[in-house]
């Protein structure tokens, strides 16, 4: 059955933080790709296997912060496939601290062949079989 | 006289890249901050001196990605502040390479008292009087 | 009773990687000091509580690499407590993946008081009871 | 002429600190690394030219730290080209800030081929006539 999310929970780190004291804001980006590829993982799918034809380049993706991370802080990384078109894939993602919202972001990626010129093409039916949209 | 805008001309270092080949997209938001701290540079101010009361965390960020950025690509940021309210900045941020667009972001940053809580303040005087939101 | 190893199995993550296809060498560093934190914390400690008047600035470190580590790649990480003088600790530590010898290396770090100037001091008794040198 | 040193200044940036409020260390292998690539730059050279049948992995590094560098302090960078054999060349580094010490450092790369399996070769005639070792 194709999966729509992922959760997962995860640490901060020493060199995630900065000299405000909490973790700088293009972390959180970071944080979100690692849950991409986890639920890839999950689905049975690598991102980005070796030698593959195609990519997944980032078209958009945005982030709103209401708390701060600080070192050592566990935080939740859920992650949901917000939408499926032919050709890109949206997904939104929620991070919380002790069930305390931390931030909300949604990114975008297109999926494209690399050669002989990047140029998008429908998401192959192997991966619209293993990954779909969430209610 | 306020500032409201900084260009700079920047290199695609060797760690910024992924197994894609590309730039990572995380690094965009830090081109932006870049950006933006030589603006306050430039203004003769400092986002962060030392022992200073008050800070700027990101309140939100956004990047819509048109081309790839690789290994040694000279490119170009052009940060304006697009808005200033009494207590909150926003900057529009273009990336070009040879004058193709190759991204465009925005970020949104609020002034706070650091303590006893984080708290939103007023944007101060001083600082108001040396950035401005360009037309 | 006193810590004086750690051992952690952890995954590549995309954005670790460069364009030459493999992790970049500065991550390794990352992956030593991920270690030795959760070393502390396994031996109830914290290296950087909130408001410590001490630190642990690093002295000296290296790595000497035997063989690449890709994207999605799981290694583990083994830290050893090598030397631990009154005031410094010297940690060593190897990478393998699947027992195959990836990197070794070393990381030298000394206690500090932060203020009124940085000054090198003791190793506080409470952490020496944590911490020891393996054989 | 054959090139034997680079130096070039730089200034931190924010996301360059952690919670320590100082730079990661982490860093210094980085900066070191932009020497290098400015070096052979500045020899007319790519180290990773597009499609290169060729690469240059790190064989071995180290950094001694002297004194921590801050958020937006500028310090100079100065490589070396410490020893050239036929297949390994050795870099030496050092930071410095208004002529004072921070920190040194040396890397080791090997010339490899890349395919069919990466394996050690002689460094090619055209990049040992660019750069050498200093004296």
């Amino acid at each position: 059955m194709a999966l729509s999310e992922y959760r997962f929970r995860r640490r901060v780190q020493f060199y995630e933080t900065d000299v405000a004291g909490i973790v700088h804001f293009s972390w959180f980006f970071r944080y979100m790709e690692e849950a991409e590829h986890a639920l890839w993982r999950e689905a049975g799918l690598s991102i980005h296997p070796p030698d593959s034809d195609i990519g997944w380049p980032r078209i958009a993706t945005s982030f709103e912060f209401v708390r701060p991370l600080r070192f050592e802080d566990e935080f939740d990384v859920h992650l949901r496939v917000a939408e499926m078109t032919k050709k890109t894939i949206r997904y939104e993602c929620t991070l919380t601290k002790n069930d305390e919202q931390i931030a909300s972001g949604s990114m975008t990626i297109a999926c494209v062949r690399k050669k002989p010129t990047m140029q998008g093409i429908e998401i192959p039916q192997e991966i619209a079989d293993r990954i779909r949209a969430g209610r």
